[in-house]
C-alpha cells in the first residue's frame, strides 16, 4: 500500500555558499518511515539554496564553490542587485543553476548512494538564515 | 489512497532563453487534483527546454540568461551546428545543464515554495515555437 | 492501484565524459512494468555520474562535453585532487552541477519525450569502471 510522509528539517545557515551534508536526515525519515521502496525527494523552498549529491569533503566541496564563483562571480554586475540592492544576484543564479530538487530511490528501507556520494544543499544566499528542506518519502 | 494526475500545458514561446512563470498552473493542477499531500512532477518534453525555480522578476531572469550566454556563448563553434546547421547548438548545452524536470512537494493541497520563489520554464530555442509542459500530481 | 518498480542497470563506461543513451532502457522497464501512467525516476548512484537529457548525436553530446570542460577544466588546479591524487576533481564538480537524478513521467505505458530528446547518463570520471543506473517505476 503506498503512501506519503513529509519532513521538515532547518538548517542555521551561514550563506555563501555553505554547503550542508543531509545524508544522514534523509536515511533517518526513510527508516522511520517504515517504507519498503519508494523515492525520497529533497526540495529546498527559497530561490537562493539548491540540492545535489557530491562526495562531502572539504576539497570536492570547494571545487563546486569555486566552480559556481567562475560560472557566476559574486562581483560583476546583476540585473537584480540594481534593481533590489540586496546584493545576491549571483545566489539567485547559481541556485536556478544547481536546481531545488532531487530525487533519490530507496530500497529495503535504504536509500540507494554511491559509497562516497551525500546528499548536500548548497545555500547560495549572501547572508545568514535559517533554512527549511522538506524531505518527502513516497512508496510502499 | 494514492493517485496520479497528469495535465499539459502550452506555452507560445518566442524562444531565445525566454522564460515562462508557470507557478499559478502548477497551483492550480494541485489544487484541481483535490490531493492533499504529494510530489508535483514538471517536466518539458523536447531537447531544447528546461525547468527549474528562480525569484521570477526581470533582473534575476536576465541574470539568468547572462550566466547561460557566458557558460555556452550563441557565438562560438557548436559541433551540432556544423552537422545539422540548426544552429540551436548553444539551445542543446544550455537545456541539458539546466535539466527537463522538477519535482515539487505539496501539502494541504498547497505547493511548498518559497516567498520569492518561482517555477520556470526556460526555452532556450532559437526560434518560436508553442512548447507542451507536462505536470504530473502524485499524491493522496 | 499505485505501485513500485526498480530496476537497475550495469554500464560498461569508459569514463572521461562518456555520455549513454539509456532511452530505451528506461522505455521496456516502463513497458514491462505494465503500469498505464506515473513517473520514472533515473538515479545514479556514484559521486562522478550524472542523468539528464540530450538530442542525443555526437555534435551536441560534444558540444556539451566542451561546455562542462570550459566551466571545470580538467587541468586545472583542485583541492580535491591535492587532498586525494586521484584527479578526479573535475568530475565531481560536473557531475554535482549535472546533477545525478531525472524524473520523466508516463503516460498509457509510453514515457513522454520529445522527437529528437534522450535520457542520458555522463560518466564525469577519469577512469574506465562498470556503473549502476537504477531506474525506478512509480505509478498504476
Amino acid at each position: 500500500m503506498m503512501t506519503i510522509q513529509t519532513e521538515t528539517i532547518v538548517l542555521d545557515s551561514e550563506g555563501k555558499d555553505e554547503i550542508f551534508d543531509i545524508t544522514d536526515s534523509v536515511r533517518r525519515t526513510v527508516s522511520a518511515s517504515g517504507l519498503h521502496s519508494g523515492i525520497v525527494n529533497v526540495f529546498i523552498p527559497g530561490s537562493t539554496g539548491a540540492v545535489t549529491t557530491i562526495e562531502y569533503e572539504p576539497g570536492a566541496v570547494q571545487d563546486l564553490r569555486d566552480a559556481l564563483e567562475r560560472a557566476a562571480p559574486k562581483e560583476i554586475r546583476y540585473a537584480h542587485n540594481e534593481a533590489w540592492g540586496d546584493g545576491n544576484g549571483y545566489s539567485h543564479v547559481r541556485a536556478a543553476w544547481l536546481g531545488p530538487s532531487l530525487s533519490v530511490p530507496f530500497e529495503s528501507g535504504r536509500i540507494i548512494l554511491g559509497t562516497w556520494q551525500q546528499i548536500v544543499v548548497c545555500d547560495c544566499d549572501n547572508k545568514p538564515r535559517s533554512r527549511d528542506v522538506v524531505i518527502q518519502v513516497m512508496g510502499e
